[in-house]
């Protein structure tokens, strides 16, 4: 197949940066394979847009909106006096290009439901080396940066670090389809005080309140965003709803599915399958928000009365209750909800683990062990950012925050599960 | 099923406005119901995201962004003296918050193709009776100042004329959606200059810029988003593509679909459909964005070699070439395109016809026939815009503009269909 | 003395743009220049701010927005095959910032009252000869490119045309410092459909809806903003009081006011005065809002009952009441108002004429006698965008519109005159 | 005179909030007192213009700001069932209104230098009674209010607190205006989170990441703006300009300035002096930037090489060169830069301390020992919000920052003091 050179210099329409234009061939062929083009049909924010309802941007937009903050990053950084040259440049788009290939629809819920023992980071890097193999070998040196291996960190740190490209796209994407302005950063800003030191990615140290904002800024997208309580909630649901269809699946229960989702429930794939058989990748790409959706629509009807309870509450937005806390939740406190919905329903205590449960989400908005933030001083000395802050000290910046959440059924819920 | 008083009083993010808060516990009730749920999950713009990846966003935001700004142009219409009682209120909120309950997912290409004889507006009324007999008569004055049937037409016409929320809603919501900012308009200036005389809404004479550029925005979007010629391009793809499933499914091929898509594909259903069997207006309620896209992605793999090729077209972007002129395309110049696929492929010619077609568009930025947006002056004349306008004389503003176009096939939709 | 090269490469904040950054070290030093800085102390749409309070922005921000603009066409133009060196690059660039310099504070005001003769345009003119002395002519390019004599005209045009990024900046930034959003133009858009042909600037065909959204924002601006009736109001006052202190002064009446004031206010200067002596060209460069807004305000106090009427006014914003029409105003009825001052306070006809008087204004859209705005269709084709526009017939594109007015005391500064 | 009700009905453009609208007909009268027009004339942030070129804004814009904030509060707090009254509303409005009426032209460089041992708050409460005189006792509840000595305290602290509507307006004004992304705060979500407990001010719980971020924006727009280090620069350069030029006045040297400013320059006037004698308030009320800038324009020509070296310094834009540091500069560091200046250019130490000299800032982003910010838990609970935040301890948030900074002369001032 034949693309013209005209059509190849391609501009994406954004509203987040105007435009985003493509700046090589290679890039565009990329962009137009299949293994790229589903991520237009599976969103950034998985069911965040339940309570967000702008916040249906897809992983498509972000990975373009990535690699435009690099080219940017790559520009400013040239305009100091670093080298870098077109194949390092192009090379480091298609590694940012790609840095979440791997993600599926609702990512977390297939990870922890259909998909098992494979991260997104492993599915990534299948993709990038199968892409490798029909581009006859020219994403050699982006999977390279991707995996750290080349000789300038810097370009890695740009894709994926503390302070990566990634990070600096996602909080503004997600700001904007949210209307949260609180995740607002300057990413224009930060990019424009990026520099390079000793090979690494450094920022200029009149960056440093600019750097505080951002980490604050994600910080607060976690807990008011990605963490919402309500979002948690239905992500849960989602979780076990797959968690139950793969249950009957596996038993042999005829489910409706697409052939993709099929191919996931109906068999055990984890990352030994992956490796070992061409087809899963190819399935996995096939995977999307539309066969999971449209399958959970369908199952409200199924004959399991916990399959079709639990997908009857997702669909009509009748989502569990959620407390959040501090201290964790005891196994009486638990055990309270699922007596009480075991007597009102008469469903076993296994089925009734499907409404009733508890976990832990935490997050911390700068991780010094991982990789650090360092900031350049005239005086050409490096001081991580932790270190360097005037009143954000060391402890309040890197010290893990942890909450325990208890999940437990809505009335409505409980009603379904009787009227079986 | 109960709801605390508290959760009524629910207030909506949204990047547009920032927070869209609901008045009445009956709108949010209606809000609840799965009816104006599924709204959540039929995009605005079908498949413009296609061309501008981030306007994914869908009905119900619409509904419920038309609704706030309805509220703002109430209570400006209220400090101006104009009598509008609670009542009213709740009503014309209900109104505008339903008035496009009906559209369908790709709404054109479904009523193009299998929902036949029937149009969103007769649908949206349906869902409103329907809604009014579960609601015990409440929704009444709602319906009627929909249909124009009230003593106070102002109302209606907040609702529905060449200057009414939705119009000032989705112009400024796709804008902001699309990225294209020449749509942005100024709807907070335009609802500050809105008045009512003689039970008629009006808009203050310094308006009239604002109300020339909210024309100029709308027909400038039309060309530059509604009728574009990709997007338009791709929805022909879709009415193609449902038209052969449905001619499949009437021959009883059998094909992969969600129970709700079956119905409407396995039988012909029209205007008398809906008003005859209850369950007519159920099953098109459970259709979605999700049924179609679930179905179409499965459909690839039909063994129908015209419905597999067109499905790979549209999910991998390969969509129809398209020309679009002034004058009308010939049937020699038809004939031409579909002589060529049919001697490159052996298929049919009536075949042939699902990749190679010619129709036409058209649009008026004004129709001053249909209803009129009127002046008020200080004098307390009033005045036709078309009339009053400095230099957008009454032509220029209200000519029909009628544009002919043809689609024919990429050659890799020529090499799918030999493949076959 | 020196600024080391660091400091050259500035990067100026715009709440616009967000940064503005200097590409070479020249244009660092024009803009350090007291005559360049002179324009951080004129605002750009002088009184305006008494009715949009935001519009305080500077000629110095505009001039700095319209070089990053002419930068991004630039940018453009290049990456589509046209060949512009960086000497044209830096020529042009120095060009449009200072295409505006000869602006004094409330230009037209002065140019109606205190400094005769003389346009801005050949001020602009005497500024940029005088600074090509200082720079050793180093400006020679810029000036044949502001004078349109160099052989691409196309430089030229990004400078001054009907589409020139004078225009696209000062919509958009009076557009956002007004707060008036029917402005907003998508000057990105615009800029990335540029194109040179035949050495003329052109405008690829599909951005014909942008064109036309511009010309529109551009009139819409005119009558919402600039010919604002409060603003049109203020600004006479302006010239009415500048006139009268010019009267006095060549009547040696003392009165209060900076050196650089005076210089103009007790002699005539007129074109000849700038060509033939040094020291007017140096005196206009040291005038500026503050001169005049701290005369005014002194003059309050004025043994002249005129003069200080007149700035009381203006200070307390007690400004004329206006009258704008179609039609002109007859002698009559400019002598009903001047007789019944005049028989309220006893002053002469002559001096009422400061309070009364009648004048027009008018604004064309766009002007295809001007120079006009081309389209290149992808055939090669080019046409004026009058022509081809779809809807926008020519007549009302280009007709001007004339409007006339007339100003005359309100009841308080009629009190203020009877009170001396 | 009388204004007809229709005019006092006003509605104000501003970018920010894009309209703001006049609730009271006294609100109206007030503003267009010239006690409140003046405010027109100084600009919110001084200086700052010099580093962020967008910020030319007044205190006039930000006083009606954070009117039309108050009223957004107060109509929250009255949705959430607190009683307000007509009354109360008033003069709450009228109490924003006029917080900061007291500050005078670079308020700070004025409190430093030419009029002394009274601050702004002083002067506020002198404006507020003298209004109330003009007034007829009309502002007596607004008094109150202000001064805290009305039985409902959370009026005063929607007035003057740590969360007050005074911050939440400035912060995103000054953000708007100088491009500084990072102070975008997200005032409508905070506002809606508003209450009221036991008479305080109150934010609900869920709000606590919102009001995290406000903290933090606010200490980053000080380290970025207000305390910028060329602000800074430029401040203390219009102390010194001033500070010299009463030196000289009171030595009886003629200096250019106008009737205001001659007033505090030729004579000491202090707190006393405002409560006694009427004319020093009104006289205060004729001073703004056009007065000092105006004036500093004219001083460049100066005999006195001190007064006129400074003076061109700042019109230039030749500030002071600044260092900044955590530790406190030596005597011994200082007198270092002063032997220098003394030496090369003759004059004396005393001299020499108008280009060299140190201080100290100092900023804490919350202070509880001031006032608290209170969280309503939802079980009733109130906490301050440095004990309730995960992250963010108190050490953190309340610690003061003291940095100390040295001025001293560039090459240019050197030369220009040498060539008189």
């Amino acid at each position: 197949m034949r693309n013209s050179k005209y059509n190849k210099k391609k501009i994406f329409n954004d509203p987040v940066y105007g435009f985003i234009s493509l700046p090589f061939d290679l890039i565009f062929d990329i962009i137009e394979h299949p293994f790229f083009q589903r991520l237009r049909r599976i969103k950034q924010l998985g069911l965040t847009h339940l309570v967000y309802p702008g916040a249906l941007h897809t992983r498509f937009h972000h990975a373009m909106g990535a690699m435009h903050l690099t080219m940017k990053a790559l520009d400013v950084i040239k305009s100091k006096g670093q080298k870098v040259t077109k194949t390092e440049r192009k090379a480091t788009l298609i590694a940012i290009l790609l840095h979440d290939i791997g993600h599926g629809p609702f990512s977390h819920a297939l990870e922890y439901s259909i998909v098992g023992n494979v991260t997104h980071e492993d599915i990534s890097s299948f993709f990038m080396q199968r892409l490798n193999e029909e581009f006859d070998g020219k994403l050699t040196l982006a999977i390279k940066i991707f995996e750290n291996k080349y000789k300038k960190p810097f370009l890695h740190q740009l894709v994926s670090s503390q302070l990566d490209m990634d990070r600096l796209d996602y909080l503004r994407r997600d700001s904007f389809f949210t209307g949260v302005s609180e995740g607002v950063i300057s990413s224009e800003r930060i990019i424009s005080m990026l520099n390079v030191e000793e090979s690494n990615l450094v920022i200029e140290a009149k960056g440093i309140y600019s750097i505080e904002k951002f980490i604050i800024a994600r910080r607060l997208m976690y807990w008011q965003v990605y963490l919402h309580k309500t979002v948690l909630s239905a992500e849960r649901l989602v979780v076990k709803i797959l968690a139950r269809a793969k249950e009957l699946a596996l038993d042999s229960e005829e489910l409706f599915c697409t052939d993709a989702l099929r191919y996931f429930l109906y068999q055990n794939h984890d990352r030994n399958s992956f490796e070992n058989n061409k087809d899963t990748l190819v399935r996995f790409s096939e995977l999307d928000d539309f066969d999971i959706t449209a399958s959970i629509k369908m199952w409200q009807n199924h004959s399991d009365p916990i399959l079709s309870s639990l997908c009857k509450s997702l669909v009509n937005r009748n989502l569990y209750k959620i407390d959040i806390r501090k201290k964790a939740f005891s196994k009486a406190e638990v055990d309270m909800h699922l007596n009480k919905l075991v007597s009102a329903t008469g469903i076993s205590g296994k089925e009734a683990s499907y409404f009733i449960f508890t976990d832990s989400i935490k997050n911390n908005a700068y991780n010094p062990k991982k990789d650090k933030i360092n900031l350049l001083f005239k005086n050409g000395e490096i001081k991580d950012i932790a270190e360097a802050a005037d009143q954000l000290n060391i402890n309040a910046l890197t010290e893990e925050v942890v909450k325990h959440f208890i999940c437990y059924p809505k009335q409505i819920m409980v009603d379904n599960l009787k009227n079986k």
